[in-house]
Formats: C-alpha cells, structure tokens, sequence
C-alpha cells in the first residue's frame, strides 16, 4: 500500500513537532510537502525531514493532487480559510485549536469539512497523554463508578508575552480551551453552565491588555456531574496539569510529571525536582500520538478522536465564560 | 497553682474523647463534675476517668462555685441556651460546633458570652490537625506568596442515618460547617459570595429528607482569593480531607492520613491500604489539641483560637450557601 | 474482676512512658507501685499516675504480695538481676531489651523466668509499629508470596553521648539488636549466618570508644531468605526506619512517618518537612500496643508476643555480627 | 561539516534501536551501512531507515573507508573480534556490553581499542538514565555529602527463556554487569570485596541450567562504602530498577517509572497501574543518550562517558561475584 502523503502548512514549533511524527513515528505516511510563510523556516524542515516539496503557499498544497491530508500549523485567524480550502479540494485535515475565535467562522469552516466529507482533527493533545487518558478510561471501564466532581488544574509556567495575550482571544479561549475540552472528554457529557470568578493575580500588564490572568470556574455537566476549572497563568513550579475525578466507586488523580523520579532527604526536607515545566516536553508522547491517531483515521477511514464538532463546543463554552466573567453572573449554554 | 476544674456537660462519643483529655494530656485541669441525661452514660464516663461529681442537670454544674469552665458536648440545639447560662455564671465555655442552626441564637449566646467576658471557644478541629495547621502555616510565613486560590475536598465515607440527615440543619450548616471555617481560616479572609451546583447522588432519602448530599461550592473572599469546597456524603475508599492552596510563590496540598505507609507491589497494581475513614481515628490529635488550646487560653487569658464569632461567620456562610442552592444564584453575604 | 497491679521499676524517661499507657490506655491494670535510685524521680512519677506506693528498692516491690507484674525499665545491666528475682517471686515481667549484653546471664534470666512459669516479655516495640505489622501481615497473609529478600534500613537522627557509646555494648548488641529482631520477626525465620562490613564514618569519637558508627550486614536465614541491614547512627534528614520485603508474588515497602502529611510546591522543589526524628514520637503507638499485648497475656495467660526466647536469639545474632566484624569473615550462627 | 558515517554491525532488537536514535535524533551523524547474518532483517533495517548500504559481512563495513564508525550489536561472543577488526581500521566503535565473558578476550579487545586510538564506548546505557543520572549529581554535587552506603535493586520481570540462561555467561556476567557498572559509577570508586548470597528461587530449571535467579551481594569499595546489590530474574509487578545512595548531608532515593501517573482510590485500595515492564521502553532514552553521547565523544574528540576499562572493571567484579557465590566466602578483587 502506498504512504499516505502529507502537506505540512506551518513550519513553526509546532509544525516541525508534527513533521517528527510523520517522519519518524508513522509509517503509513510520508511528508511530501511543506510551506511557511518563512521561506526559510519551511526550507530548515524539508531538509531536516527529507520533504520533497517546497510550496510557496498553502493553496499550491491543497491543489497538488499527490497530497492526501494536511497538518495546519499556521496562527489561529488563518484556521477557518485553510480549512475550507483544503475541504473544497477533498484533503483530510489536522488542525490546531481553535479553529476560529469566533463561531461564525468556526461553523463555516467545520461545516465545509463536513459537506466535503473529509476528516478533521482538531489538536487538543491533552485527551492522548497517558495521564488523562487514565483518568477517562477509569470513567468508562466503571473503575470509580458514576461520576459525580471534576477539578481540572492548569497552570502554566509563565504567562506569555502581551503582545501574544493581546490577540490571544483572551485566556478563556485561548488557555482554558484545553479545559474546556477536557471537562467534555473525561466526563462524556456537556457542559451546561459556566459561572467563573477570576481576576489578575499575575501581572497587571495583563489586565491593562484587557484580559485576567487567573479564573476559577463552575461548570455543571448535562448529565449531572459538577466540575472545576482552575487556570493561572503563572505557577513558579513548573507545568502544573492535573484533573481529580470523584465517583461513586472511587477516585482518580493524577500526578504531575516530573524530570526524574528521584527523592532526596536533606537536613532541609524531602524533596524531588520541580515538574516538567515546557508544554511541549511535557506533551511531547501526546504530540506524537495525537498525529497517529489522525493519519490512522484516515488510512482506516475511522471517525476521528477529536472533531470539529468538538471544537465548536470547547469554542461555545469558552464564549459563555467570557461572558460570565463580564457580567458576573452564571451563564447557561445553548446550542 | 490549683488545677482548673472542668465540668463535663454532655457525656457522649465526642464528650468521651474531650474527657480523656483532659484526664490524660492536661496537667494543668482536672474534670470536677459530668452530666448527661442518661445517668449511666454519665457514671460510666466518671468512673473511667475517676470524675468525682456527678450532676443531675447541667444547671448543677454551672451552679457549682467550684467550676471554672464547663466542655458542652451535647445536641446542636441545646447549645446556646447552655452557653447563655454558662455565661451568666461565669464561666469559661467550650462547645461543639455550631453554636445553633439560626443566627437569633447564634448571636444571643455569642453575646452572652463576650458581654459576660468569659472565654467561648467553639469546637472546630481541623484548625488543630498537623495537615490544615501546616497549610495555614504556608500562607501566613510566606512560603507560598499571595494566596490565589483554595480548593478543599472533604467527603465523608459514608453518609450519617436519615434520621439524623433530618435533624442535621442540611449539609451547608452540619457537613460544610467546618470547611466554611477551614476555609475562612487558610486564607485569613471573609468569604463575601458563594455559589452553589449540588444534588442527591448518593442516596435518594436524603434527597426526600429534603437535603442534598453532594455540592462544589465556589467561593469569593474578602482578599480577592477564590475557593472552592467540594462535599460529599460518601467516599468509598475512605474520609477524604484535603486541600489545596495556591498562591504567587508556590502551593501546598495536602494528602489524606493513612493507618499505615507501607506500599505493596503485586502483580495486579501498587497499592497501600485506604485512608483513616472515621473521623474520631483521623482527627484525635486535633480534639486533643483543641482541648489543650481551650484550656491554656484559659489559664493563661489569652484569646481562644477559635472564637464565637468565627462560629457566627460560619454560619452566614452556611446560610448563603442555602439560599444559593435553592435559589439557584450566586449570594453575596452581607454583615 | 480485679485490675492486675503492676510494679514499675525505674522511673526513667521509658519507665514515664510505660506508666501512661497502663494509667490511661489499659483498663484492665493499674499501677500500685513504683521505684526508682532517683527518690524525686521515683515521686514524681506516682504523683502524675496517681501511684499509690513509693518503693524505696526494686525488691520491695517484687516481695510485695499484691503485685502481680513488673516493668523491668532500669538499665541494661540490671535487668538480668531483676528478672530472676521477680519470676523467683512469681511476678510476670515485661522487660525493656536486651536482657543483658552477654549469653550467660540472659540464659540465666530467661531460664529462670521459664521454669518459674512466668510471662517474660521483652521490649521490641518495633513488632508493634504499624508498618512494620503491615509488613509482617504482608508475609503471613501471602500477599507476597515466598518471601526472597529482606532489607532493613535504621538510621538514628544523631549519635547517642560517647559516655552511652562506651557502655552501650557497641552498636551490633544496642542499636541493631531491634533489627536482628525485625528480621526474625518479619521472615519468620532464624537467622544462620552473618557477614558484617562497617566502620567509623559519622564521628572518629566513636572510633576511639572502641565501636563503629555505620555498617551493612548480610544474612542468611534458615530458610533461604537473603537480608541485610543497614545501620548508621546519623542520618541527618532524621530517623530513618524502614523496610523492604520481595517475595514471589510481590513486594512490601514501608516508608518513614512524618509530622504532616502536606507537600509543598516552589520555585525551588517539590518537598516536604522532615521525617519524625525522636524515637518516642515515631514509635509512640508501638510503646503503648506493647504494654497493652503484656497486660492481655498476662490476664488472658496467653503467649506474649516476644518472648525471651526472641532476646536470646537476637542477642546471638548480635554477638555473631561482633565478631564478623572483628574477625572480618561470615560467621554461622550455632545453638 | 560533512555527517559520521555510521556502520550498523548487527540489525537485531537492540541495532534497531540505535539506528531509529541515529536517524531520528542525531544531526551529526548518519547510517552509511548495516550488516547482519539475517539478510532480511538488515534489508529491512535499510529500509526503515534509509540506509544505504547493506553489507554481506561485518567486515565489509570495517573495510570501507567512508565508515568512520560501527555500532557493534551482535552477539556476546563476536564482540571481542569485531572490537579488534574495527579498531585495526581505525574506526570508532560503540559495542554493547558485555566485551566478551573472560577477561583474555576483554583485554585483547580493550587493548586493541586503545593501541589504535580510537573510542570505544560500551553500552552500558543505565549511566544515562534520567534517574540515575540525577542520583550521581546528588554525589558529585555535594547534595548529599560524603557517601556511607550504596542500595541497588534491579529485579526482572520475568526471567529470560532457558536457553539464553545457559549461554549467557550467568547472572553475574549477564545481569548484574549492568549493577557492577552503576556501583562503580555512582561511588566514583572501585569495588574491591564482594560476598555473595544467592540461589536458585524463581525457577528450577535456571538452577539445571547451571545459574541462580536471585542474589544479594555485599560490596566494599576502595572509598570505603558500603554497598548492596539484589537482582531477582523474576519480580510480578515489573520492572524493578532502584537505588538508594546515602551520605553525610542526606540521602537519595530512585524510584521505578511508570506509564502514566494517576492515583485510583477505591473500595479496595488506594493504588496505581505497574511499573514499566520492558527493559526497552523503560530505558528508551538512556538508549538514545548514549548514542547521543558517543556521536559527540567522536565528532568533539572527546573521552567516551563508558570506556573499555568500565567494561573491564565490571568483568572483574562479575567473575569475583561468580567465584564468591560457588566458595561461599568473600572475595577480594585484585587488579
């Protein structure tokens, strides 16, 4: 059988993770194609992996006839437009999230994948790592029962730059997206209510870019279950990533991951080293699996792990938080 | 110096474990005087810790110009009428938490005490375990900065008779009681809004008994901190009493206490035997302490740790926390 | 029934321990005597336990008919003395360890308490740790199969006096005779050969008293069990008591106990305070459960729990282990 | 700067490895040819990773002059040959370990390597294990002082089939040559004495073969530390790879790596899924940090991080053990 052949479109960081994957990880497919914006950026990938195909522009990829699927790897505002390019051209599509800030454009776009009847992923790594995806299996094979409180933590490191907080779309759709989609994965149901309290904790630069820093919100599930969302933008001790899930039958909490799992005993304490504190390194096997899991869809012709549909939704309840955070008051969801 | 003469009104479970307190861990008090409307509740608990007065009625032993301060463990509804008459005659107070299950009461007895100027120290326990003291100790030294957020966990293994869920006040004012206090005390601040998701999900009496026996509550405080109390009426794998606390310069968690730390490892997982799942087991350091704090307060006149007052926020936040759940709404609380 | 009337001897800080687990924790006993070369010390302690009889020797004690049992608590070269005369006179015993430093006189101890048919039971208080039950329990359940290996690790947070060191009898028959006792205990099995390495690695102080301060020990037991033990008299993060049994279908690690159970996340590590670092407080419990085993065997004339048959053996070990040292070759254990 | 050509000697599990590390991870390098008795599998190694050149004979990839250097990963008994034919073509050589089973054919081959000056590096790939590594900074940072004593654990999760046992040169040349090296590397010092108890407790048939399946061996190195090994071939929980390192100021303590890092509290236990249980995906970056490390050490000109002489110390080491365990007495190591 022939490999199935991938046009990469976006050489930045996380570009090149997802042409490792391809490269190296995945044998059924093979990149053929890459562009960037960055002449040079797309030139450093093709030839650290071999791609053939240099592009001058995304809509040369998606009108190559040889290419079977795209990675879109490109910033945020250029989602929806790639996507409904590749679409109309009968590509398989892997996009990062969000597809859009907005919902008009995310329906335009997840609607096209839909009418062309291609795939399209969307790139919430967090549902492959190992921890996470414990904790939903201990869900589904009944392990702690019926589910009935979630508490999501995520916290990054260090905030990100204010020239990127300022076209973020705000840290609701922009960080907590990841939570927002996490509450649906692990608790198989939708979110329902949002009320959020929050504010800036971390630094009033953020504040003055018109965005908070730290939230905590209330989430009610359709099917009963109550969470919590805690996000800050600054932890001093690293990547903090961690979900409790409560049932009826039991618990499950994950740990952070950590560098080494050594202990050390001083006359000051008993210590390890901080956690792993770089998203990618952290999400490094996710990163990988998320990309298998894409081209094995595509190859099987199997739904895929994470829809378009799953965006809309994550897209949705990052809205009704921002708007209960502006209004200071609980929002229910429609759909 | 002449030991402190303490009298005993109340001599149930919980009157037990005070008693042996003081019998055993207090040099500087001694027990005078028992009571409990089951005469042999109260011969029996003299006998074992060699009380040499038994009282017909609690009015004896705060008539008894021998007694200098009177432990009352009896039911929640004879408290404030016990501390009004304590107070009118002088003598120092410890009660059991709540105070009374309104703020009419609440009020009347807390007052009672203070314009009587007689010490009232209210028994919430949890200030005094090695694990909340520890936490509390974080924030107020520094070492993890400018509290951001709280998350406590409390969840009992088991959920309490009907008949007793009937009498109880409802979970905000009998279960949460203490995580209202717990979390008042981590963050050194006043809670000014609370907002309730909860349900029946571990039995449906309860729910008939017109009670709920789960709910994550999310909180506002005074400081700006935000909180949440995630409560449930069962867990089966044990008494679950955690939190955590999260500020600028790092975070503290605590963990559940074990009968034992030793970890097996067999060919189906790594495991340890369940946390302490009885409250008395869990928590005897804390009331022996608590009883040793109420003491050298007195001894000493020096403040109590736990004050009337502390006992009345309690109950506003409790009250709120009603009114949220049944009016669906967020409640700012108001003094 | 009567309460059995103990005899303490020796008013010391073990004997002040011993003397509150039967005043506050045995219902079944009561102390009616007690002695001490200290006069004040002796006082003392009958009027914090409410002792009615101050003996000015240990033989009045043992001649006095209304006592039923003695707490052996002097020091070690007393003991073997002490023990004959009281099982001469019928007393049970509870004695602290070791019988005395050398074979003849405990034989002659042990001996004597066996053909005066009296309880003689030492003072190992580590069988009644809760780890260390857990680990047994481990064996003896099955839960992890045929036992292979045994490692025990006891460090002391600090050296004792060099004066102590000096009449210790060196470490082998002082300090690890506990865990020549532990071994025993955990693999059921006796111990058949001893191969020692050590040295003076903490304090040249040590050395010049004519003992070592660290060592690690290989055993070999009679049933095939493979052990060691490591020693060492510092252990600057605090006291460091632990160990680790492999068996066919699993394994059993115990870990320290410490003053809190919370863990601290900042910029710097993730850590915890130090481990409990006195004796007393680690093995609080296990002091109290074995006072209250010996009451139960003496009033129930059942077995105790570490017989003076367990001192032999564990002082026979002790002195294999010396001269493994000195000889610097394996020695076999005869009986 | 042109890329190392690197010769594949040996396309088996472990040549599979090493060559996904070359051609994934390492810049500077790259495979120019492999060779392997199965024609098949070096064509499908070629194929896999692209090489380009698949040899009938080891000595064919010696005698090319683009090969600048081999990785050597056939069996045991060719290494010593192969290391001999590479190093008299001048090339550089990384060989798994063993060099060979006795200490002739070690020296020939170390000698050879070191006449012709060129690097040769051994697999002994646990030095670069995160773990390990951080417990060897613990040492020569200071962290934890002056080291006392030294606690190896590595147990197998299964033995290997019977007949690998009976040409693997035994448990001390085939599975604890992995300890023998991470003694001497985490004391930075040579072992000088070693007593071995040891037998056959896991299957019978390894003791038909000639072998025992489980040992604990007591070391002395020339530093004057203390040290343990226990290798068990067979431990049901998995993986079981620790150390524990003890010092002056503290002590440090590895533990196993697990698959994912979630808690699952139940009825039953408070528990996590196994250990890893394949040397392979437990050690999968320490296997790519050494060829990672060996690439630099040729390319900077650099000492290897595991030289000949590691190879040949841990041999020696090996053949003490063997001769302790069938003397049952202690060895001492000459040079």
């Amino acid at each position: 059988m022939s490999k199935l052949n991938i046009g990469l479109i976006g050489a930045g960081r996380i570009g090149q993770v997802h042409a490792a994957t391809i490269a190296y990880r995945v044998a059924s497919a093979q990149l053929a194609a890459v562009t960037d914006p960055i002449a040079s950026a797309a030139q450093a990938v093709a030839s650290k992996f071999r791609i053939p195909n240099i592009a001058a522009h995304y809509s040369d990829i998606i009108a190559d006839p040889n290419i079977d699927a795209v990675l879109i790897c490109t910033p945020t505002d250029t989602h929806a437009e790639i996507i409904q390019a590749a679409a109309a051209a009968g590509k398989h599509i892997f996009c990062e999230k969000p597809v859009a800030l907005d919902l008009a454009q995310t329906d335009a776009a997840v609607n096209a994948a839909e009418r062309a009847g291609v795939k399209l992923q969307l790139g919430f790594n967090r549902r492959f790592d190992a921890n996470y995806a414990r904790a939903r299996q201990a869900v589904t094979s009944g392990e702690i029962g019926q589910l009935r409180t979630l508490h999501l933590i995520s916290r990054d490191p260090a905030p990100p730059p204010i020239s990127y907080v300022k076209v973020s779309g705000g840290i609701f759709l922009d960080m907590t997206i990841h939570d927002w989609d996490m509450a649906r994965f692990l608790t198989g149901s939708e979110i329902v209510e949002v009320y959020v309290q929050g504010g800036v904790m971390v630094d009033s630069a953020i504040g003055d870019a018109g965005d908070i820093d730290t939230h905590v919100t209330l989430l009610r599930f359709a099917n009963g279950v109550i969470g919590t969302v805690d996000n800050c933008r600054q932890a001093v001790y690293g990547y903090d990533q961690r979900v409790e899930l409560f049932g009826s039958k039991g618990a499950i909490n994950t740990q952070n991951n950590y560098p080494n799992n050594s202990v050390l005993s001083t006359a000051d304490s008993v210590h390890r080293d901080l956690p792993l504190n770089f998203f990618m390194t952290r999400y490094t096997e996710a990163y990988a699996a998320e990309i298998e899991a894409f081209v094995a869809s595509v190859v099987n012709d199997t739904p895929v792990a994470v829809s378009g549909q799953d965006g809309r939704a994550a897209l949705l309840v990052g809205l009704a938080a921002k708007q209960s955070y502006l209004e200071g008051k609980p929002v229910r969801l429609t759909r």
